[in-house]
């Protein structure tokens, strides 16, 4: 910064440091009070666990056993779920419950569910007396692997997407595998989908097992073949916190790796007017991705197509209606207000390894149109390929 | 924190660093756009200043003519002021005029006002697309000294004053004195009452220069004698950033100097319904708190006696008819709740020196209705002294 000598009369240093490691932790048992690693967690410091309304009707019991077996003040909320309630008012709802159960400063949140649970607590944690620890305990595949881990929670403000949100670590992550069990099919492969992406990043091997295995684990909830599920999710919340670290703040850089099919998806989520879920729309943002990879001579044909056929046995979709020339330009030009100006399209270059596409204007509109018809047309030709 | 061995199967560590420092500038002419040292801090930015509409009144075309002289995009919003307005409805709104005005990543907010303004942004700036930069331009004596230079933003939720917040330094404070002249005399007055907060703890030669030369600085806005009134704000915020930087996050401490006369002074102002000013609540809370120090035989009576004579000369109030026994009583006990079950409450031992009483029951209500009625009588007893 340059600023005019003859103005400035003193300047007075100040010098802030914070600094906050957490463990993401696999556990068995989370909801058994005989070897739960949460009460210990807890302590004696009154919490409100945070939940949704979903996960009650299937855990709620067990919160309630685990709750009442502590002598802290444990309160359980329960939050609307869903995209449409990832929103400051959520947030505010969950602060005022705090409230209401006089958290104290350096007491305790827990959010105990999937990633707009997660979100809403990181975000309301942040916020309450400016700032109180949160745990993450997450319940679903998309939140054991990504948006559960992390430092980051964002919720929407009217329309606009993730546009409120904070950096915050969690004390501490416990993944409990045998959560996954009670998911529906669909929500377990919305997960899939973004562990596909990671292995798309880093890891060839990985999303080999992934495609042999995805449909047993997606049929049985992570539980058939479990080793298998563990070995997936473990490596793959390795993977994620190994690209998060260096970079936690997002202070460092702009250009993610973990931002692969997280340019188109937020308008496709936002254009089904979130009827399509989040990970559905990284899947046909990934598919869109190798599909304008291969017109930049980025990709080879053949490893899009093994891409594209991968999702095809995990009945992820490659394509969408609403994916046009013009949407597409539009998520485009949003993505780079929110990346400082630039596009840092995430591009794969071969399975396990990718590369950044930093300019807008290295994608020309026919590049977008070829790529957008050849999905359209390849969806169409196979009963096998979906299309939302 | 304790775990069952037997539950956790792995454990992968996640570190996260983040670091931010800033500088406090004394600067003259930030309205001049010859000197200013305003737009070369903006840059290429688009930018979203924030200010009052009393500020606008008497600033605004200053603002605009600086916002014309530059290249870049920049906003003026005005929010509505004072503590009725320092909520999170108003964090909102400025949230919402950021997305209109189109702010991206790393953009900038200019918070150009008071305490509450630079209470709002902070929190505003904290939260729109996970945090963008800020730069504060204090406009009152308390903004120049405390409420405008350090990390924290807080706002009301409710009835909760300072519910919701953050820790979120600034990216470069910008003090220029002469935004005081304008002021009411008031509005000094209850800065100064922050100055003598920060010299009780520290400076005893600044507390004697304050009060021989308060009236004055007071009736002209710190533009009579200029000199000294430079030399308070210069060391008052030299001060201030020294007792805040080594837990500028408040993760070290809960236990801080600074929070002199901020014990009883948020109970007294909520009860009044705001109609007592925050400069002015603090003096009665340190009336309060010294006359209790007597109590407890931490501060010597002609002490004492100097600091309420002093606050006399300053016209600062040293009582209130909203303190009795059992309000105080609550006071004390939501002050614990924030001070994670400490009180921590600062008392001066001699002017320049102040140690904590950590023990709400250090403080009998007998201690607590001995001095409430000693600076009760006192008010009573002289025209010069003030109650509100």
């Amino acid at each position: 910064v340059d600023t005019e000598a003859g103005s400035v009369i003193s300047s007075m240093p100040m010098r802030c440091l914070s600094q906050s490691d957490y463990t993401v932790e696999l556990v068995h048992g989370v909801l058994d009070p005989s070897i739960s690693p949460l009460p210990p967690t807890i302590g004696g410091r009154h919490t409100l666990i945070v939940t949704t309304p979903s996960v009650y009707s299937l855990y709620g019991l067990g919160l309630e056993t685990l709750a009442k077996s502590r002598d802290a003040d444990i309160t359980i909320h329960v939050m609307p779920s869903g995209e449409v309630n990832k929103t400051i008012d959520t947030v505010l709802s969950v602060c005022r419950a705090a409230s209401e159960a006089k958290l104290a400063r350096r007491d305790l949140f827990v959010a105990f569910g999937g990633g707009v649970c997660s979100d809403v607590v990181t975000l309301a944690a942040s916020m309450v007396r400016k700032g109180l620890p949160y745990v993450c305990v997450p319940t679903t595949v998309i939140a054991q692997v990504d948006a559960g881990i992390g430092v980051k929670g964002a919720v929407n403000l009217g329309a606009k997407k993730n546009y409120l949100g904070c950096y915050r670590p969690p004390e501490r992550v416990l993944v409990d595998q045998s959560l996954l069990r009670t998911l529906p099919e669909d929500e377990v492969r919305w997960g899939i989908s973004e562990i596909a992406k990671i292995c798309l990043l880093r890891d060839a091997e990985l999303f080999e097992l992934l495609v042999d295995n995805g449909p047993a684990l997606i049929a049985t909830g992570f539980d058939h073949p479990f080793d298998v599920g563990e070995k997936i999710i473990s490596r793959s919340i390795e993977l994620m916190l190994d690209e998060l670290e260096p970079n936690c703040y997002e202070d460092q850089s702009l250009r993610r790796l973990v931002d692969l099919g997280h340019t188109f998806s937020p308008a496709i989520e936002e254009l089904s007017g979130y009827s399509i879920s989040h990970g559905a729309a990284v899947a046909i943002d990934i598919a869109l991705t190798c599909a304008i990879g291969v017109q930049l001579g980025l990709l080879d044909q053949s490893s899009c197509m093994q891409i594209l056929e991968a999702f095809d046995v995990l009945r992820l979709p490659t394509s969408s209606h609403l994916c046009t020339v013009e949407s597409m330009t539009r998520a485009m030009e949003s993505t780079c207000a929110h990346r400082a100006g630039a596009l840092n399209l995430v591009v794969p270059t071969t399975i396990g390894c990718a590369t950044f596409v930093e300019e807008f204007n290295a994608i020309a509109p026919s590049t977008l149109e070829t790529a957008l018809e050849f999905l359209a047309l390849r969806t169409v030709r196979g009963a096998q390929k979906l299309s939302v």
